[in-house]
């Protein structure tokens, strides 16, 4: 990771709807835009077109009927306050409303999240290698909050063809010092950069991050840390 | 934020001594480099080196000396398990060890935050500008880990000449519907990316982010969430 990383937006992507081929999409999209995918490049996508795809939609046409379909995809609750939950998800996640998403959706429904982003994530890379001749990592992201922080980044949610984190525990820092602990959510840090080309209000659901070459078969639920050591749950 | 976004690492930074001119020798090296600045540019830079610059070194030979440091560094204490200890700083960052670094410096010595993160950006910017002749944006940047979400990642804790959050609240998204809240970390996001060609054990301090094009008078304190809003203290 020592040349230059460029991060290249996936535009003019057309409103996905249940069924609808991805893969096959992306592909056009990124054969339109004369992008040649190298090996080592990551395709990231955000999780509401994977899921619209996937006919992860719901109808809720009031706020009763978003709570309830908060309540029906957490697995438990951390928080309440006022309209926001702060649940854990099935997959392990934490985050607002256990990823029921309002936003970006045709009036009346919402977007859940996918019901295994990392096969998602999977299927999509196999599909695109096919289609594409090359072999690119797929990053599904979603944007969540963090305590503490304010604002919200996006963060992966589901990977294949990369190591969720890289460890470097036992590598040598810049003064022959070996480091103790050093495991860095690469995959986290790549869903944030993608976003900064992928934004809220353009059709952008994807980019391309070229330069970090990174090979591995990582899951982003070696992302979630277990209860048992977690200080804030 | 739609064109393609770069990450250019900023390499063969020598050690960074208390006294030296770190901006002088980031400008060097950016023309080392061959790198011609453009308005809208942000200089990432880790806080090891701007905290070393600044003389915010402290010896701690032993482990003693080390919880003393972080104690000192604290201004509240969250939890504690083993070594580790979650604290507040001065500046109102949740991390861990009070940001107090153990890692990357000259045996028997830690690493503190800067005093003042946001005045640390800004006076690189200043000096950069006069060297340069160009206005580029200062994002300082720490090593964090977060609750629930294995994995350390990159974050601003120190800005100058663009917005800490962005904030969507009002714009209209792809289907019509005005988005509710969406405040994005932008310069979170900025750190984050930054560290995919930083690295830990390289001489490559800093980066610059092309093509974000943010301009603003942010703070990184900005990102701080005021304790009563928080559901995770």
């Amino acid at each position: 990771m020592t040349g230059p990383v460029t991060i290249i937006p996936i535009g003019g992507v057309p409103e996905i709807r249940p069924g609808d081929d991805l893969a096959a999409i992306l592909a056009d999209r990124i054969d339109a835009q004369g992008l040649e995918p190298v090996p080592g490049d990551v395709l990231v996508v955000t999780h509401k077109v994977v899921s619209k795809a996937e006919g992860r939609i719901r109808a809720a046409p009031d706020d009763a009927a978003y709570r309830a379909a908060v309540e029906d995809e957490a697995s438990a609750v951390l928080r309440r306050r006022g309209d926001l939950t702060i649940a854990v998800t099935r997959h392990g996640f934490i985050c607002a409303n256990a990823g029921v998403d309002r936003s970006n959706t045709d009036d009346g429904s919402v977007v859940l999240l996918p019901v295994d982003p990392d096969r998602s994530a999977h299927r999509l890379r196999m599909i695109l290698r096919r289609r594409l001749g090359t072999d690119l990592a797929v990053v599904v992201t979603d944007t969540f909050g963090r305590p503490w922080r304010r604002g919200l980044v996006d963060v992966a949610i589901g990977i294949s063809g990369l190591p969720a984190v890289v460890d470097l525990r036992g590598t040598v820092d810049g003064n022959g010092r070996t480091l103790e602990v050093t495991e860095i959510a690469v995959v986290d840090e790549i869903a944030a950069a993608a976003d900064l080309v992928m934004g809220k209000a353009a059709r952008v659901p994807a980019a391309v991050v070229r330069g970090v070459d990174l090979r591995g078969e990582g899951r982003a639920t070696d992302l979630v840390r277990p209860a048992s050591e977690d200080l804030f749950r």
